[in-house]
């Protein structure tokens, strides 16, 4: 066995009695062993969620899994995934000026750190604005926006995310505002970096209003996509401490740091399918 | 030499070159010794603030100290305080229902950690609603509130502070929201623990609005008491980590820890002389 | 149905597939719903670890449990138990001169935070050394302790811990390293606090330690105990920023802050079967 | 007055009252005005440290400058720098297999965060073992070493080092143990990154010490390279938090996050003169 035969399944329902029995009794009687369970039985919305990885052992007959699944599915009224952890998640990288999130998710790619495939980079700025970033070989497209221009550049890009069999869009420091449309398209597969702790400093240049307000820690937010601009179900945060001496200039680049380890851990999340959707709010199973 | 005989010296005045030489020539004169000594330089509203520790040594006379420094501030247009630091500050805390935060304090008063002398407890619920707490012969005062009572409510508290020679109220999780009036009167003198990371969470009930927000990190502020509510120049915060599965439950527990540091330091800074109000923000002098 | 419906079984055994469907299999059975699941494969003793939160619903018998339970556990050589979450756990508490561990426990028990029932504490200082200690009517023991009595006064301690059906011994900052055999005797079921992020600074003087080191971040570790000092298994750690000018007091007093909440969260992962031995480490399921 | 015009003092000596006045008097007189300002007060060695950051007003008269703080300092028997901030630092940098201290140093001097000149990278590694990396023109050094090699090695590292002009050298993860000859020549100019939370875990694979001894944080360690391996005075520090479930990879993938960062924040409080020696410690000063 390698570690292409781990897969994850993630599930969620309405909350009864005999879920979990059901599905490791069916994991186990398609020959699979539970390597990694998280479950959480959200009382607010009665719902349920489930993530499992499960790997082969003697008996395992591929072929049953889907339609078996599907079938337990059906009984319980689960909406569900299954992924083979060995393939890579394919990645679209949206950035806009700041390039510090794009680079750093190019590098934790290089190393293996991270499961993505990044099957392109889109930016409102032309090529020559990166040149001291080695795209290696991905395809870069230069997707200037206007407001005139806006509803014609999403186009493109959703296009570029469909034929590139795009599964998860990164918002790496992309400045632009997503259309209703275009933020509704993407639901559930659009991950944003905010550089502020949010719901503290919406809007615009949140590191200035932190300075503004002479908070003592500032912070980053990883966060779901949605038509609600900032309101997004947040994946992660994180903060590090300032000063009254702390320029403005300094909380950005204080934030720099965290916005790429918020960033990159929310990929990683969702990657290893920990961050799922649940109304406003994202569950994420850690270990 | 005791440690009674250190005292630190805080001034603030329009910047302008020579201040910390006239600050440093005068206090050798004078005899003394500068142990620690902090500066800040605010260019955005051209005021310098400094923090000096000093002690005496040969030739101190204590009686030429107030004088001079009189006239130097005089000279520079200082503000300008000294305190003796071996004197406690006097401390006045207002409570209400939760007293995770008093008895924090009190505690840290008792092992000798914080520099105060409580001059009084004041609550609006009666004192058998903290049978579990040990008040060491602080007086305690029982001072309902509705709003018909408000005013002379608030009244008697101020005579209170006025009569004990209080020099920083303490809102210890005291649930009462100060009228205009009374906020401006303790300008500069009185520190709200609030039980979220500001400027995020205004308002009441905070982590119930984290749970509903999904947020991954809770927090505390502590800040000088303004009239604008949740608007007072923060002195101090801090955060935990939480999870989908933690419910407002868990964050008001996990928050009870948060609160108690976060408070417990911000006194701590101000009887320290490190906290310092600077318009909208404070600047807080640490090592 | 009630709180004091909801159980908790942990459960360890050699891995193979298939353990969690029987579980899961068999709770349902026994009119369970389990609303809480974490599990542990570990590769490297090849042990699998298993927390189940698990309440009644229709057709719930609960006679059958044990039985059932100890008939499904023999099958899979499993070590287990089930404890009821309404039912306090039984704790001991042993301390020294300080107490600011013991003073936040019995703040958190108070006040509800903690599920524990203190059945006693035992200290080597005569109780007027805690006068300002409310012991809240639980039964203080004095047992001095010198080299030539070591062996009667750690006989008397496992008597009263016997007597008084403890579950839980805490050594709540308790100062006296206890003999090998009574290290074994309470295998499992002791925690200890140690101020130091261990492994650094083992042994005596952790803080006088980590200054003469120039360290940048201290630490404390709470950690089962065993008869290797300073080497049980590590439950929960935690560290706080200090700088060159801390003197080795601002350590001991930045490290109560420490020591208090890491101490606090190891009994409440005790208590809520979240900390379970795994030879030389410490397993803590965490939401 | 540009950014070019501001100048850092740093200096130490034995503490005696009047330093201050002195230093301050001195930079008044020759028409410069104190921006930024720290002091520490050893205690424990007697000895005194200032750093102080300085621009000019009217009257500044630049040939005067070192003259008579020359005098001043030969009066207090000062060890003193003054560095003009406009200008980077020389920094060499070496490196062995792991690239990404390296390549987050590149990347934080590219977008100007980090006031560095790289003048050389020296590696054990062929030029081809970093092909992803952009060198950015920055010339590169292969010196293989051996156990015969290996004074010649470092005797060519060092040729370099003097040959370049190099003011700081940054072990950037080089898996070499310095001799105690080369050690001694760099001290005070050379900086290690370790990754653990010294003094836990030093010497040989510090992440698997930690996964074996189920620490719950891990951490990385910026210091200042002596003789004395791993013992060196610390500049910074951080941790992030691991579970039972982290497993050595998982450890190793975390801690390059925290090495870059500790590494990159140590880099800077150098080039800033906030990082200073003192014996067996360094001083560092913050905002």
């Amino acid at each position: 066995m390698t570690a292409g035969d781990f897969r994850t399944l993630t599930l969620s329902c309405v909350n009864r009695p005999g879920i979990v029995a059901a599905i490791a009794q069916k994991l186990f009687e398609l020959g699979t062993n539970m390597t990694e369970a998280q479950q959480f039985d959200d009382t607010e919305s009665g719902r349920f969620f489930m993530r499992v990885v499960f790997s082969p052992f003697d008996g395992w007959e591929p072929s049953r899994l889907i339609p078996e699944m599907a079938a337990l599915a059906a009984e319980f009224g689960m909406t569900w995934t299954i992924k083979e952890n060995a393939r890579p998640t394919r990645v679209m990288l949206l950035v806009s000026k700041f390039d510090h999130c794009l680079v750093d998710l190019l590098y934790r790619w290089r190393v293996g750190e991270l499961a993505i495939e990044p099957v392109g980079i889109i930016a409102n700025h032309p090529a020559a604005a990166y040149a001291d970033v080695d795209f290696g070989g991905i395809p870069f497209h230069y997707l200037p926006v206007t407001a005139a221009t806006k509803a014609q550049q999403e186009a493109r890009i959703l296009q570029l995310v469909e034929d590139s069999g795009t599964e998860l869009v990164v918002l790496a420091r992309y400045m632009q505002i997503l259309s209703n449309e275009m933020a509704l398209q993407l639901s559930g597969r659009c991950i944003n970096i905010h550089h502020s702790f949010l719901p503290g400093f919406k809007g615009a240049r949140p590191y200035h209003q932190a300075y503004a307000r002479g908070v003592k820690l500032i912070g980053a937010t990883a966060h779901f996509v949605t038509h609600d601009l900032d309101e997004g179900p947040i994946i992660e945060q994180d903060v590090e401490r300032i000063s009254h001496a702390d320029t403005p200039e300094d909380l950005i680049r204080k934030g720099r740091d965290i916005e790429r380890r918020v960033l990159a851990r929310a990929v990683r999340y969702y990657t290893e399918q920990r961050a799922i959707l649940n109304g406003r709010k994202a569950i994420v199973f850690l270990d």
